[in-house]
């Protein structure tokens, strides 16, 4: 195996690759970088087990400057290989399996001497046999998951709610995620050009990994569904993931349908109400903040408390304040991270009772886009 | 006590002093910052066993919107209360110690109340009692502290040589630190105001905390000494620093006078073919790379080695090279931290033998700027 490459362009995929690769793993041989060069062009692949990453850099397109003058395969120790790359003077750089997996890299007057594993011994990919392609707007996929994986649970407890819920269904994509604390629930209309039905649970870890890597470069995504695994197609780059087996709760029933009181607000506002009476909050040991609401007197007060250090009260101004009066505790965590999920948008705030849980909707489409958090008991 | 005051002026002068305040302190009334309002303005002081800084923010300057209705002190949680100010949602607020110590913080609808301590308890500021005042120029202070401070040791077993050693003599100005493995040493002639000889040493960690308070913004800093202080002054805010007890050891007999084999560089290529061999040595027990010098075929190469990842060979190009054949190893951290000190000069690198110190010098200035390291014996 020998090959040379314009340094900047192998530099770029082997950091998308590099997602994939932690240090922290119990099989030694995924700490690697897999490369495979052959007369199409060069292959790099890492994996955890969950994630698996895999790019080509083709040796077609000449300004990857790639030439691949003999063919084979290498396992290189990922993270130590990265760091020389990046480090070496010259624009490009030449790569050698010499005896045995012994790998010579040369740009300049800088030559690396860096001891290799046999690729035979790296784990073969999934194999994901559908042709079933559903096609995904770069952008909107991202905003689904960023608002949806907020509310994923870290808890290993019950692994299934580490996960986000997927349904597709006659071009209608439902994301949902619940730590039975609180729910974020994202609907889109897509035109998928797929006409099966699916329903899986991708981890939450393996969404924020995917939409990093689609970022703002890639406009398109490729999503293909196995029984266990699901593929990300992104350009040259395949992203795959295992999915979580098991059956979601139904969440449907969880979100209330009426209302006793509802306040409407510019989001960012709220927001930094929140952010004020949370600095006392997390001062004390329970993290609760509580609102006081009398619709009568159009007023709206958040207190936030902490013996050791002192308290907090602001009177907030809603766009609007009707119904019943209402005294509500809650996290303000789960409330800053619900209304960071949307942004400048105004939203409205639906209570149903002290103990129930409570919705944000933003008022302009208040049919696809949900935030349900439960309330906390201070009495 | 009751003021109100712009936020922004306020947030600002607490930045700087809040470099002297550390939770992490035995003395519990220092994790607070100690708040006087006088007729004449307000004054913010922070301290731990080794700085302190005090600033005062004037009432006569009407862009600082200071408004004091009452005079007096607190103190208050120095952590909690900065985080309390940077959300406040207007762009003043008003503080009032109402009953006892309670402090109440108000800006547009948000009130705060926070539990404060009697300053009658705060420590005294240090005394310094000259009226000598020397005079530096910002810009060639900093570059002064950097240019030594990385010599500092950081070990407490010889706590002398935690501090920079500064002699001033005649305006000249002196300045070196070695932790016995490196030295740094740089002289400046400065007309300083003052006729007194001095000669003190300051904490390193001290040095690093005023030089980013000096940053870009004061273009003049004055030094005042005391036994055992020192006072520097920059704009409306005083930096009091302890300094170390004892004698500095002699370190003008450890820089040697004449030289067998000499190199000329550009530090920015030198320092790029070290940090690409400490790759290696990085991942080997004793971080050491070496050099192999010969003068007569012009030739100068580095060798890293880990006998678990691999080893990298560079050849060099140095401007010149003279004097005999040496081959030498050392710690290449230093050589980074050395290198990066010299910025884009040109240096040279003299060696006399492979167990006695190397050291560096810009080539446009051989005088008054010396690297030293001491190399490793590797047989």
């Amino acid at each position: 195996m020998k090959f040379s490459i314009r340094r900047s362009v192998f530099i770029k995929e082997l950091s998308n690759v590099q997602r994939a690769i932690s240090s922290k793993t119990t099989i030694p041989i995924l700490t690697g970088l897999k490369l495979v060069a052959t007369d199409n062009g060069l292959t790099l692949t890492g994996s955890n087990a969950d994630i698996s990453i895999e790019t080509t850099i083709s040796a077609s397109d000449e300004d990857n400057a790639l030439a691949i003058a003999s063919t084979g395969a290498i396992v290189l120790p990922a993270r130590f290989f990265s760091e020389i790359i990046k480090r070496l003077p010259e624009e490009t750089f030449q790569l050698e399996v010499t005896e045995g997996f012994q790998t010579e890299i040369t740009s300049g007057s800088a030559s690396f001497n860096v001891n290799g594993l046999d690729a035979n011994n790296y784990p073969h990919l999934p194999e994901i046999d559908t042709t079933d392609a559903i096609k995904l707007d770069g952008a909107v996929f991202r905003e689904l998951i960023s608002q949806t994986v907020i509310a994923v649970s870290n808890q290993e407890s019950r692994p299934i709610l580490t996960g986000v819920h997927f349904v597709l269904d006659e071009n209608q994509f439902l994301a949902v995620a619940t730590d039975s604390h609180r729910l974020s629930q994202r609907k889109v209309n897509l035109q998928t050009g797929s006409t099966s039905k699916y329903d899986v649970i991708i981890p939450g870890k393996s969404l924020v990994e995917l939409s990093r890597m689609i970022g703002d470069e890639y406009d398109q995504v490729e999503m293909r569904l196995s029984e266990n695994q699901a593929l990300f197609i992104l350009g040259e780059t395949s992203f795959y993931t295992r999915l979580l087996e098991g059956t979601y709760p139904d969440t449907s029933r969880l979100i209330p349908k009426e209302a006793e009181t509802t306040l409407e607000f510019e989001a960012p506002a709220l927001l930094a109400a929140i952010e004020r009476a949370s600095l006392l909050s997390h001062e004390s040991r329970n993290n609760v903040i509580k609102l006081i609401i009398k619709p009568s007197e159009k007023s709206v007060v958040i207190y936030g408390n902490s013996p050791d250090v002192g308290k907090v009260e602001e009177a907030l101004v809603p766009n609007t304040v009707e119904g019943s009066e209402i005294e509500i505790s809650f996290n303000p965590d789960y409330m800053k991270d619900a209304l960071h999920s949307f942004g400048q948008s105004t939203i409205k705030v639906s209570f149903t009772s002290a103990l129930r849980p409570f919705t944000l909707v933003p008022t302009e489409d208040d049919e696809n886009f949900i935030q349900l958090i439960t309330p906390v008991r201070t009495f």
